[in-house]
């Protein structure tokens, strides 16, 4: 059996994950492969009902410790019930949003320094994705195409525009620092030119989707 | 204006916390201090939500990490909110279960290692309590005693007996290492004898409720 390989996809507010993230699980199962779609907060029974905490509500309720505590603990779920279980099982694991959104919302976003952050991802131990997908869009068109508000899910949709700015550069500044694990994908194209991009990414990458 | 005091009551299920809190409480007033009584997991309104999740449900709904990070998010929001204000203004904090039960039911009854929960206090920093007050007990009575249940809020009882046993003898362990900080008091008397033992402790250590 194959080693399973976990694909996250991370960026900004409305800049596509999840369009992407279904079609390529399509295109993976397409090719034979064993996968699973997931996403954060969440992913597990537990971890989803810290995801209600989370994304909805006044966008001031937690302090930028409780809210980073409050992803972990999700994360530490959702690694134990869902993630581990099938990469151990040697399938695919395609994520929306992982490690790298605490560095970007909670870090860069909120201002919770990094060495506080490290601290939970060692207590964690989470594993290190084979791949990041990295969809970078200007946040003014990315909020402008953003549906949370109408699942109430928007409480980051919310916050101001000097903090989704500050996501933004988290998260090219994350691709500049671990170049091997992430490619950035430009959001502002067509869905099939994005599904494009991260196929070849994948195919380069991971040696599958090709 | 006098400083705060943080004044903690710690023990396992049905040792009488709650009834010595309010009788403490009610002391500390008619000797006219400023008194708020809280209580873990809780005391602020977002960890009161947190609290639904750990004291409800299934006993192992949540790994040991989850459960710890739930704690520690609970705990962040309870001292930022609600504890660390009352301190800044001078006033008494009694409150039911803190850090050591993080210690006893975490690390002890569950097994998670102290260097993990160490780096979840440095996460919080939390104050450190003036006063500890630990209720012994043998669990068996006080599992008998204990209403969790009628309260929907008895996944803790529900842990197996070696799990109590290790609770206990943690609580006392806590005790022996730091016996500045720390007063047990035999929770096997009557509640008055309990409420006397405690003000002594009170105005020994800490020079009120004389």
């Amino acid at each position: 059996m194959s080693a399973g390989k976990l694909i996250t996809l991370e960026g900004g507010e409305g800049v596509g994950k999840s369009t992407l993230a279904h079609a390529i699980v399509a295109h993976l199962r397409n090719e034979g492969r064993a996968v699973i779609a997931t996403r954060e907060p969440g992913g597990a029974p537990g971890a989803d009902e810290i995801r209600a905490l989370l994304v909805r509500g006044d966008e001031l309720r937690w302090s930028r410790e409780s809210e980073a505590l409050l992803f972990a603990a999700a994360r530490a779920d959702h690694v134990h019930a869902t993630i581990a279980p099938a990469l151990a099982r040697g399938e695919w694991v395609v994520c929306d949003r992982f490690t790298d959104s605490t560095r970007a919302y909670q870090g860069a976003g909120r201002g919770l320094a990094s060495e506080k952050l490290d601290a939970l991802d060692a207590f964690i131990a989470a594993p290190v994705p084979d791949l990041t997908l990295i969809l970078d869009l200007d946040p003014s068109i990315g909020l402008a195409r953003s549906g949370g508000a109408g699942r109430g899910e928007d409480r980051y949709e919310r916050m101001d525009s000097a903090f989704h700015a500050r996501v933004r550069a988290a998260f090219l500044d994350i691709a500049t620092r671990a170049p091997q694990r992430c490619a950035v994908l430009d959001a502002n194209q067509t869905k099939d030119a994005v599904l494009g991009a991260a196929l070849d990414a994948i195919a380069s990458r991971l040696g599958g989707a090709s």
